[in-house]
């Protein structure tokens, strides 16, 4: 049996875990006022407002060192990628997105280059490709490192939101693009690798190229998140930001089902594949338990997965296993072996 | 003449403002698509929802050392505190508030201790006072402070939001509550006063203490906020984060008016004339420059100050000066003299 506990990547624990504390304070916060449908413990919130509509509202915290390093992260990328992962949050409840507020904190002396302005750039440039409006945030100065606090609100009809929790034994797992590069992007920049500063025709930077900016530029699946939610084809859905082996036992512990995973069947993104032979790297492991793909992991019952489209904004979907019943856990089948997945990715506390 | 420039608190200066950079953004993110009544440059943004209602929101973003200091404010106050300043803001734009995210990086070593829990603790005991679900938000580590990004949801009926444009000449002036002891508050704090331990009869810390908490445990005038919106009672409206000689000049330029405030008719707070005196610390500058008061200032038709409330959850207000014409600008009378009020305020940059 393969040991994926020894090759956690970025695996970080303390006494206190950040989920646990989640969850107390979720009891705390209360069930919910009658408006409130789902409130911490999913992608995002869910706010019931009038006619037939709910609103869906998440927010991600960035933070400097933590979540990214400036030296390596160009500030147009770092502004496509806050946005990004909120954007992910609100396609994970089957939403469409429709506002953002930001919040920035910022020493004085990057206030006082272009760094701000860039940041804005690369964030306003992938909002503007989903019409998603920026409504404003708070600015301040800070003492240590760039905070980015990046809240999206977006909408769907009410019930339509598509929780952690729907998923039932016999559903069909699939997950959107392919798996692991963004780990690899982020092992690979650790080393030393960066963007090609012009468009090189040569084969070898454009693949480096490709994983670097799955890292640094991640796509979130709105267009999926909105067919999936509208059309009523997923029972459940989170999106891969931890990684599959932490998102998929999160989606089966809120469903309370389990998951057999056909390893052979994940989407590992060719150049991943191809550039990790030379470095030492499992992509295996790196789909399994990289985060950041900010892929779509959901969950289809049977009778409808012949309605799924083919692809969606060019992004194709892999059916890579199924939900069984809790009893069952989360495994993995590779070959004749079948082994458990537990969770790998990346913690906070 | 008063020189008040010479006496501004906390003021700081880069090349770049603040203002300059959010009233840039403003332009950039666009006039606003069908649903967004007012984006960036009021206390809150504005979305039009369905069935005659819109919804209000704002971020504030708190980090360490700038907005706040640990070792003088305990994390049960500064959860409140958050919040507040959240509320304060819904309440300038006349709504009334419905739910809450608290996006929140701390250190490890803060996170190994009760710190966090303290701090929703302040938090949810002001949400439940006024109804606010807290519904999700973030958590992250940091390599340096605690930063806290509050954002807080509204709603008021549609076209009803209380912007700070709508101010007219001939309007009257009015503000809530008391001024200045928030600042002299900090200013106490960083001469080294903190809270009494215990409840002692003394008087004289009995009034330190109301100063402390001024600045420390801000109170939104939430009460105050709904009425006047709810009512159509203010033409427009602001609340006094950064001082009222910044905010009531932020005001003015929205709406295109000047402003005449007679400084006797100021609610200075009592217990700042009484604690200053001996500290020489001037209550005027504190009351028209110092930040984070967190009450309403307000503007009225003379038409409609008959039916304003005398007071709202047990808050006065009082009328400090009529709004001119724009080329007039932004004025005290003081005795016969009457001089130019400038901001004075607090800026981030």
């Amino acid at each position: 049996m393969r040991d994926e506990q020894e090759q956690r990547p970025d695996h970080k624990r303390s006494t206190k875990s950040e989920f646990d504390f989640i969850d107390a304070l979720r009891q705390r916060a209360g069930a919910g006022g009658q408006s409130l449908v789902a409130g911490i413990g999913d992608d995002a919130a869910v706010v019931r407002s009038t006619a037939g509509k709910e609103t869906v509202i998440t927010a991600d915290l960035l933070v400097e060192d933590i979540d990214f390093r400036r030296t390596t992260t160009p500030p147009y990328l770092l502004g496509h990628k806050a946005l990004a992962v909120s954007l992910s949050d609100i396609a994970a409840m089957g939403a469409r997105p429709l506002w953002s507020m930001v919040s920035i904190g910022v020493p004085e002396d990057i206030w006082e280059t272009d760094f701000v302005e860039r940041l804005y750039d690369g964030l306003l440039d992938l909002a503007s490709r989903y019409g998603v409006q920026l409504i404003g945030g708070d600015t301040s100065r800070t003492n240590g490192g760039v905070v980015i606090d990046s809240i999206v609100s977006g909408e769907c009809a009410a019930g339509m939101a598509v929780m952690r929790s729907g998923a039932r034994a016999g559903d069909h797992v699939f997950v959107t693009g392919s798996l692991g590069a963004a780990a690899a992007g982020l092992r690979l920049i650790e080393r030393g690798a960066h963007l090609a500063e012009q468009n090189l025709a040569d084969d070898d930077s454009q693949k480096l190229d490709h994983v670097l900016l799955r890292q640094l530029r991640p796509e979130p699946r709105v267009g999926w998140g909105i067919v999936l939610g509208e059309e009523r084809l997923a029972t459940s859905m989170i999106d891969l930001s931890d990684g599959l082996s932490s998102d998929l036992n999160r989606l089966c512990t809120s469903s309370n089902v389990g998951a057999l995973i056909d390893s052979a069947l994940l989407p590992v993104d060719d150049r991943v594949t191809e550039l990790c032979g030379r470095r030492a790297l499992d992509p295996l492991q790196l789909a399994l338990h990289g985060g950041e793909d900010f892929e779509l992991l959901f969950t289809v019952n049977p009778d409808n997965v012949a309605r799924l489209p083919r692809r969606v904004d060019g992004v194709e979907i892999k059916r890579i296993g199924e939900i069984t019943d809790s009893g069952h856990g989360v495994k993995v089948s590779e070959g004749m072996r079948i082994w458990e997945l537990k969770p790998g990715g990346w913690v906070h506390f």
